[in-house]
């Protein structure tokens, strides 16, 4: 089984529509979205935006959300919210 | 049966950690964390923050995501997405 992930960053949020949405017309029925910290909210725009407008047959499925720690430039740790967001065709 | 819903909103994340906290140590066995944009990060930061940190018998329950539509200030609808996390004690 291929699992195929899409990590949500600093482009701009269609980037990455356009990203789910190819790989699912190119066959894949299922992909994840895995954001972390401020990323969260545009990883669940993105989710929205796919099943509402471009893969009506697509659906959200399994959500998670974690915790990860990360070291900044001054080697202080720090935890960071992570989500994994599931969209799967029926 | 009672739902305790919590919108999370400009505030800092802890002061939504108290709230929760509060709410959980005053015998509520689930809350509700409800969040628009950006703020879903925070939503997801107080989520693992309780779980973590403040209240260990608890975990993260069921987690939706949404669509809304809103009507900004200058009257143009846009859509923003929305999540709902729930946190219960065992």
């Amino acid at each position: 089984m291929e699992e195929n992930i899409i990590y949500i960053g600093n482009k701009p949020v269609m980037n990455y529509v356009l990203a789910v949405v190819t790989q699912m017309n190119g066959g894949t029925d299922e992909v994840f979205l895995k954001a972390r910290g401020r990323a969260i909210s545009k990883a669940v725009d993105v989710a929205e935006i796919v099943r509402n407008r471009f893969i009506p047959e697509s659906d959200v499925g399994s959500i998670e959300i974690s915790t990860e720690e990360i070291t900044n430039n001054e080697d202080v740790q720090t935890n960071v919210s992570t989500i994994a967001i599931q969209i799967k065709k029926d």
